[in-house]
């Protein structure tokens, strides 16, 4: 069964069948917002859209689907940037949106099952109400769904201390394309036996499976908690400030973001109004979060890398309080708000190692002022080797004066990515359906082929959130 | 191409043919180390054991192979325990050494990368000389190779706090079934561009594709560290002494290893000779290893924690020199070398949720005591859920009694494991060729289907390690 005829669409006749199918299956029309995404690059397209209470409604619905060969777009909170939960082309698709599945499962000091459908806000508060932390943090956390989460292994602040959501996860329950259930919902901290199917399912963006429920690790608060915001004054300093904490505080250090001036000048010009804590703009800046044991004083901890940074640091903000904190993390969570009123001409969401994040800064802005004029805003994850390196037009000029360069500007962005620094060009954000292209000019002939056979072994009839990370069966 | 053939015997023939094909690659008898096994249970067969020094040689061994459909067995340090390094049945393979390709290629303060064949020590010593820390720590260190410690996704004593194998690996470089060279050497903390095959490949122990070099995650080495020895009263103490530790030194708890009197008295008994810190063996006792931030003394962070623990520590040794830190730590890992000694009858690497780590233990000790009369020895990795449940003869019975019920006990075990508390049969050590029946029996049968899936499409004429994981195709 090699799969490769075309799916048939969600029609008006098969939705009838579908409901006769999975009787209590709930059904309706996919209102506009289950086919949008934030950067509004896509308008989706659903025959109907399914809202299951249970595992078993997943499982039929699938089973259906593929008997049928009609196409499933899992949506989740719909806060992914890469266009992996609207599907704009081929034969219209099922929408699937397991919201009404967000059942807390089971909890202990260590697990926390639960089901994909519950936001990953739910998730901190059912970790914080057993005196536990799940340490997975994104601005979109009160939108952005476990199992979205999961399915693109986000990323967000605390990826340096925690790792990404692949860490973060213990099991899954799946279905898969045919309907098959598979039951993983191990809640242990080590298991070899065998391939690792959790992780390929994890980050495989719906494409694969189904996640309806997830077995996730709690993590304990650290004792201790501070935050500062420090001026450095280059990427080279923030990263030679990153090791010096690393010596001092290695496995305490939860957050080390870059935040550039270009970004804080982009607050005061749109907003939102964020206090800014230096009274003139650093041209670079970096938030620490310091997660410490017992018996240390985060300030003391602060006061001590201020000192042994000298020249590395400039001016720094240590916050006195969890109010001060807060308004310190605020700032630097604003930063996509403001990026999105200026309008990004193209956001590149890289990788490379993290040594090479200030070459790779220096590199990515010269080769960008000999193709226009441009506002650079980078910023992030530089604790990861992680930045969002995003392209903006000038002062005083409008995005779509920049359209007809704005595949030129991407593609150069990543060329550099990866040609020079073996780079990723989706660190955290996935490849969805904007950056298909894209990875399969720029990945390892190999890597392609070893996912295409996955693909075709694990869903033939390439029902699952077709047009995601390969291109569609045509 | 359903790959349900059988395979074909490397014989003379082959090997002549082989000779030709891939010039310049050493081949030559295998020697009678690479047919064992630490446990002595299996005696393996090669018709020819091949020493690529390149990983050009390695893809056109593995070409050559799949063409004339004949199967390859990777032999790294031959450490490992369930007889994944020696094929007993089946047509006689090749077996495959890396151990000439164990080159450093590339190294800077966060990423090493280094060729399979380079045993584990190695890869620490080339971290510690850029002053970082590769964390992996095992008993087998010596011998073991960096690719078999990935390829069986190798576990130790560090992973409460640094993860196992998986995550301290950021890329590899695999030779596929075809010969097909994966270069997936990259850098990067973060990177979602598709499917996850690095930890697909990660812990496949040689089933999907042959690990040639790899690209590891170096941490820095904690400013502080300090190791204690605590008597705890029952395993239940020493859980809750695991939460009081995470809660104060959050990120900061290296190893908590259980320790049982009875493995004690087996180092009275049998030795090695080593240090026993406490004048009368407690029942049970932790080793606890801190790695701390600047500015804390460990000494002082024991004695707090000791405070802290009221009734759940009797009795504390805190070793005040890295001598006797490292005594302890020898007495820790000559148990293993004390049970070979002594015979187990059979030997349990079970997972467990960390919760359940008493019970589990009470449940087990309560039914071999219906079964037969046994001494047992449970220690090992408290802090992962992870144990070494090992069972042994009686004192003053031999081994031998007991062949009649061995298969029994090992079943009782496992089905206690799995039933009762949703745990693992293998925690750390892999299935090989000794778990493929239990993995079989308990796995649930989507992972089963999954599995199969993919090893068909990465390998569909299975010359990858036949008979590891799952049965070889016959």
């Amino acid at each position: 069964m090699k799969g490769k005829a075309v799916l048939n669409p969600a029609d008006a006749a098969f939705v009838k069948r579908l409901a006769v199918a999975v009787p209590g299956l709930w059904l309706g029309a996919a209102e506009p917002r289950y086919l949008e995404e934030p950067r509004g690059r896509w308008r989706g397209q659903a025959g109907v859209l399914a809202r299951p209470e249970t595992v078993a409604q997943v499982s039929a619905l699938l089973g259906f689907c593929h008997a049928e060969r009609v196409g499933v777009v899992p949506f989740g909170g719909g806060t992914g940037l890469v266009g992996g939960q609207v599907a704009s082309e081929g034969p219209v698709p099922v929408a699937l949106s397991l919201e009404r599945m967000r059942a807390v499962r089971q909890v202990d000091g260590q697990a926390l099952v639960i089901e994909a459908g519950a936001t990953l806000q739910a998730v901190q508060d059912a970790a914080a109400a057993v005196g536990k932390r799940f340490p997975l943090t994104l601005a979109s956390q009160g939108s952005a769904q476990i199992g979205g989460c999961l399915a693109t292994n986000a990323g967000g602040v605390n990826v340096l201390r925690y790792g990404t959501a692949r860490a973060l996860c213990l099991g899954l329950e799946v279905v898969l394309a045919d309907g098959t259930i598979w039951h993983g919902l191990k809640r242990l901290a080590k298991d070899n036996t065998g391939y690792d199917l959790r992780d390929l399912i994890i980050g495989s963006e719906g494409s694969l499976g189904i996640i309806t429920a997830a077995s996730l690790r709690l993590h304990e608060p650290p004792a201790v908690e501070g935050v500062a915001l420090l001026a450095v004054p280059s990427p080279a300093a923030a990263v030679a400030l990153l090791g010096l904490a690393q010596a001092r505080f290695a496995g305490c250090v939860s957050a080390f973001e870059l935040i550039s001036g270009q970004g804080l000048a982009f607050l005061r010009e749109v907003g939102p109004e964020v206090a800014l804590p230096f009274a003139a703009d650093p041209d670079w800046s970096v938030l620490i979060e310091l997660g410490l044991p017992a018996g240390m004083e985060a300030e003391a901890a602060f006061a001590d890398l201020y000192e042994a940074a000298g020249d590395l640091v400039s001016d720094a903000v240590v916050a006195q309080s969890g109010v001060q904190a807060a308004a310190l993390w605020q700032m630097r969570e604003s930063i996509p708000l403001a990026n999105r009123r200026i309008g990004a001409i193209s956001s590149h969401d890289i990788a490379v190692p993290g040594a090479d994040i200030p070459a790779f800064i220096a590199a990515a802005t010269e080769m960008l002022r000999e193709i226009g004029d441009f506002r650079l805003n980078c910023f992030g994850h530089v604790g990861d080797g992680n930045l969002h390196f995003n392209v903006f037009p000038a002062e005083g000029r409008r995005r779509e004066e920049y359209e007809a360069i704005r595949s030129e500007v991407m593609a150069a962005v990543h060329r550099l990515v990866v040609k020079r620094f073996d780079g990723s060009i989706s660190a955290e954000h996935g490849i969805g359906r904007l950056k298909v292209g894209e990875l399969a000019r720029s990945a390892a002939p190999a890597k392609m082929a070893m996912m295409r056979a996955i693909k075709t072994a694990l869903d033939p009839r390439g029902i699952l959130n077709p047009g995601v990370i390969l291109p569609a069966a045509s």
